[in-house]
């Protein structure tokens, strides 16, 4: 049984102020508390989950014995912050966002100048994480990495990609060999690139594109071209960054 | 002054029932309506608008005098389903999806098999608006079209791509010539696929993919590589129609 003081602590971490006061974040349903769980690498506060849930998945759940809690379905429906809660509820600690110059160099990466929607933030980590890109870069004004629908929607990339916050004058400063590519409106065709084995795309903000502040460190604007004759004003970020990491890796 | 009986008739158009019942649809949003208004395409209904944003717009607004109303912001309030509603709110008439076999023959088009959510569907219609494909096809299963948020997340794209609702049995039959791909996580390489001008590719369900029933009408199936070291299990649906939309109008 939960008391009000822990329903009311884990309600909090839907807030980013106490998900950095506490160093935490939280993970719903049943898939994706089992992603971490079979992961292994996140180090786990405390699990929550029904008691059908927890017997269904009770091998799975026999290291972390002392920190799992059975409860209720309305104590699920309590703690969730989902339309439809979904049989478990973990809380696990952030961990560093650490990065190195060897690993810049070594492949792709993205940087994302101001994302403010969470589930473009997650599709883009879940986008990174199926090409095998290994860094999302954050802007420091993008939305939060632990924000649920940032975890929610990158279904289980938060595990694997890693997101540090960094400016991109530093990232220029510590890498300067790899070329940053901007993803804007008017910029060289991205499907006539030379062939790179290494560059760190940046795509800006939903409304409005790279800052003037990154733009002064782009080594190439890139676009990706429309007939004259297609309506569309823009594309989505995360389906702007998806085009780009496709062709990078695998185009030419 | 609105009518209680107004406000809920401009409600009742959240659902889908209603939405046929009265053969229309709504658009919120300054930005949104005013695309609508420029693009004339649409029989429209009624227009909505706080006096501002009425005064700032008289130009635009000039041909639908009589059917705009000026409303105050707790009025806007009561009929919109933005969580902040901003300024403006239309109601136009569904139009005819109709389509030719000779412009499906034409070019590419999208075959979406199931897709549930309207963010999705909404971002591909943009995605296919972008690269000038005329048609997003939808399986009898998918989300309404004039689902609000499959008009938000298309940002105006709803008004030119057409998305007939069809079986792919019937395309099949009636543009045998046209090869059908599918996407899938087991098919041949996109990037190394011979180039094609024109294909339906079918989109799976977000959950289960492509469904037995569309499967069985498919003439090859495709797939977006991930390196061996990858980890995330699949692509989000309107990133994987992005990424194979990009390869198949400007690749190779």
């Amino acid at each position: 049984m939960l008391t009000k003081a822990e329903i009311n602590y884990l309600n909090s971490l839907a807030r980013k102020k106490f998900r950095q006061k506490y160093n935490n974040f939280f993970v719903e349903g049943d898939k994706s508390v089992r992603e971490v769980l079979e992961d292994g690498g996140a180090e786990i506060e405390s699990v929550f989950g029904t008691a059908d849930w927890a017997e269904t998945h009770r091998h799975l759940l026999q290291k972390y014995g002392d920190k799992l809690t059975v409860i209720s379905p309305g104590e699920l429906r309590r703690i969730s912050q989902l339309k439809t809660p979904n049989q478990a509820f973990l809380v696990a600690k952030q961990r560093e966002n650490d990065w190195t110059a060897a690993d810049v160099k070594s492949g792709f990466s993205l940087y994302l100048d101001g994302i403010q929607d969470p589930g473009n933030l997650g599709t883009m980590l879940r986008t990174a994480d199926w090409f095998g890109w290994q860094y999302v870069f954050l802007s420091p004004l993008c939305v939060d990495f632990y924000n649920p629908k940032v975890i929610q929607a990158s279904m289980g990339a938060f595990l694997r990609v890693k997101a540090p916050i960094v400016t991109l004058e530093i990232l220029k400063k510590e890498v300067p060999e790899i070329p940053i590519l901007g993803a804007t409106m008017q910029g060289d065709n991205l499907y006539t690139l030379p062939k790179l084995n290494a560059a760190v795309v940046v795509i800006g903000n939903e409304g409005n594109g790279i800052s003037p502040e990154a733009a002064a460190f782009l080594n190439q604007k890139i676009s990706i071209p429309a007939p004259a004759t297609a309506g569309a004003e823009s594309l989505n970020a995360a389906i702007a960054a998806a085009i780009i990491a496709g062709q990078l890796t695998y185009g030419q």
